[in-house]
């Protein structure tokens, strides 16, 4: 069973708005099982309406729009759809008096084109509306469907959990749910990862169709995703399957794998601090603010981070954060930070970063060379350098990970 | 001229990525007056891919891929286009040395499956890679052609700015140049400038077709932007009939104007700051190092910014902040956090936030319950209310430019 999605408004097109129900609803077709091989995005026009229609039927069984189904005289699903059948369509009088009610409870007028949203292709049914004016409509044509849901999120949301997703399992026969889990890795580019789990991948292609798949997502800056999926007969074999797939795949990888899912580099710091009772004080240079930034964006953060310093200027190191006079873009200076802001700020832990974002020169060093520093109980702070290139955001987005992953992995030894 | 997007990556079909990239390009292509009538997204297989170029070049002049250019086995976009153009690929001596070269200057070690990112599809060019590792295709079909990009947005707006959009604009052969200018706006909801904007949208609309146009677009936290589009003979006409639109909306609107086109408010607040050579601190709780982070992305940020202190842990606002004992989040306390930064970290103009970004109380206060405290030299302290809503983030987000839209105000107050 494929199904596919067409989104129908200019505003689409034209990029004003973001089209979150497609993204939505992949999400939900992926977690039902059920094949979604194209989706495409149309203006407000009946005949590229009506071919994107018939493209996609051509291809699939069913096929879901959303939009259109408003009052004005840019709505019109229904008639694009009625094209598609090859039938009129009809003003259903049970619809239209429901249309009629929902006016009159708000105590609004009704203006004479809101009765279109009564209208159906003949042979359809409509989809009850509980949320706003337009029902929605699953359309028969010949063995495969299509369904037509209004734009709005809320609505669409609740027809395709209440109507839509049940009529497609139905239709389909489908049993299995196709489940992901990511993993997040930091430190090493998508061929040395692709390289490392070349063992799994060549296990797992000899299972054939059906087997667990392996894709490496390289979106933004947050380090390479290692993404597994399965496909099994309920969500409780998924989770199983999936924890096999972690497990040989974390037996390859190691310690470049900081997470699972949407856990960030920030919140693995923050589990490993919790586990140990430890607080963190930061020292920010070229960071600017933004590893604070992370971490206070993490619910649970205020039990165990004390606050930090963006020492932007360079004698506010030496005089807020007690760096001995001298270059500040060193390990030293690094280590001199981290153990300042925990001093200053009562924490047990200290992280700094110090470094050349760019695009200028600083002490004679090119952008990109940057220090993270470790101040940990028991052990004298240390600064290590960091591998940055890019431009200016870019190499602060990139240090602020790299330094909380330098933190990590100490952490992580500590046992 | 009309061209299509075309979205290549699994991911997006499964709902696990927003398709931004699609958004985006499709705003451009509306400013610079190319129809986009549909858009695709597609996963990453070669004859799926193959066929929606077909469909899309069986109807438009122009296709924009975006994904697919990385070095994995899920990476075909290259191969597809190859398909589509009937020709074979090959791997340019040139585009490998340059994919070698940025390796080399990372300092990683260039696995093999690397060296894809330099096939070419014989008659197509590269575009150039300036951000990240694989560089863009130009592949001309006949009269039509076809453009692929990087999945990163970051890469693909640099190509599509530098690259594509040249490109598709000589080729449709449009004389006159759409240009658009936005003014950024603060405070005010849509409806509210609407009204205000309102006089200046009746002359325009009694000079009829072809006039300069005006728009609202609300995406994003960034404040509502209002867009001026003029289309003119050429770029130095389109400048004047845009300078014309600015200065008219600009006396209507007044200082909720804090800048024009990409001009963020901490960018505003800087040019104030160096105009009148002060420097600034900035003492931050719940919006966690967020200003600071936002003010460092600022080139010439150095030239005035001294630093900032997160005081997240309470009892930090009053050990390092010398904040009197008692609740931190009043107006009171903000001012006191304000002067007490200044004072920490040598500067003229301090700046303070305090709150509760939610989801639990604090202090009895419910989330959204904020302040804002600026110091400015010559006068008292002051703590002023903000009206903040939403989830925990958007609370930060708002409240950090909130913030720095009460210092820009006084700013312009000290004349």
């Amino acid at each position: 069973m494929r199904a596919e999605i067409v989104a129908i408004g200019t505003e689409l097109l034209l990029g004003q708005i973001v089209d979150t129900n497609s993204t939505w609803m992949a999400e939900q077709l992926a977690a039902a099982g059920i094949d979604c091989q194209f989706q495409t995005r149309v203006g407000d026009n009946l005949e590229r309406i009506a071919e994107a229609l018939e493209i996609a039927l051509d291809r699939s069984e069913a096929v879901i729009t959303c939009g259109g189904l408003g009052p004005t005289q840019d709505d019109i699903t229904r008639e694009a759809i009625a094209v598609v059948m090859g039938v009129p369509l009809r003003r259903d009088p049970d619809l239209l008096a429901k249309v009629e009610a929902i006016f009159a409870e708000r105590g609004r007028e009704m203006s004479p084109t809101n009765a279109r949203q009564a209208d159906l292709p003949v042979g359809a049914i409509a989809i009850e509306q509980r949320r706003g004016t337009a029902p929605g409509l699953i359309c028969p044509i010949g063995e495969k469907v299509v369904y037509a849901l209004p734009g709005v999120p809320d609505e669409l949301r609740e027809m395709v959990r209440r109507a839509v997703l049940p009529d497609l399992t139905a239709r389909s026969g489908e049993r299995a749910v196709i489940v992901s889990r990511t993993l997040r890795t930091w430190g090493l580019g998508e061929s040395k990862l692709a390289e490392i789990v070349a063992p799994r991948l060549d296990s797992l292609d000899g299972l054939g169709r059906g087997a667990p798949t392996i894709a490496f997502l390289a979106s933004g800056i947050e380090g390479i995703k290692v993404r597994v999926t399965v496909k099994a007969p309920d969500a409780e074999a998924a989770r199983a399957a999936l924890d096999v797939e972690e497990k040989a795949l974390r037996e390859l990888l190691g310690t470049v794998v900081f997470g699972v899912d949407d856990e960030t580099m920030e919140h693995a710091v923050g589990e490993h601090l919790l586990a140990r009772k430890l607080t963190l004080a930061i020292a920010e240079s070229f960071t600017g603010g933004l590893i604070a930034s992370r971490v206070v964006a993490l619910p649970g953060a205020s039990g165990w981070l004390r606050g930090a310093v963006v020492a932007y200027a360079s004698d506010v190191k030496h005089t807020v954060l007690a760096v001995p006079e001298g270059p500040v873009v060193t390990a030293e200076a690094a280590a001199s930070m981290a153990d300042g802001a925990r001093r200053l700020l009562g924490a047990d832990v200290g992280l700094a970063t110090t470094g050349v974002a760019g695009p200028d020169e600083q002490e004679g060093l090119a952008p990109g060379t940057a220090f993270a520093g470790i101040a940990l109980p028991g052990s004298e702070p240390v600064g290590v350098a960091l591998r940055l290139s890019g431009g200016r955001d870019r190499i602060r987005q990139i240090g602020s990970i790299s330094a909380l992953d330098e933190l990590r992995r100490r952490l992580l030894a500590l046992g």
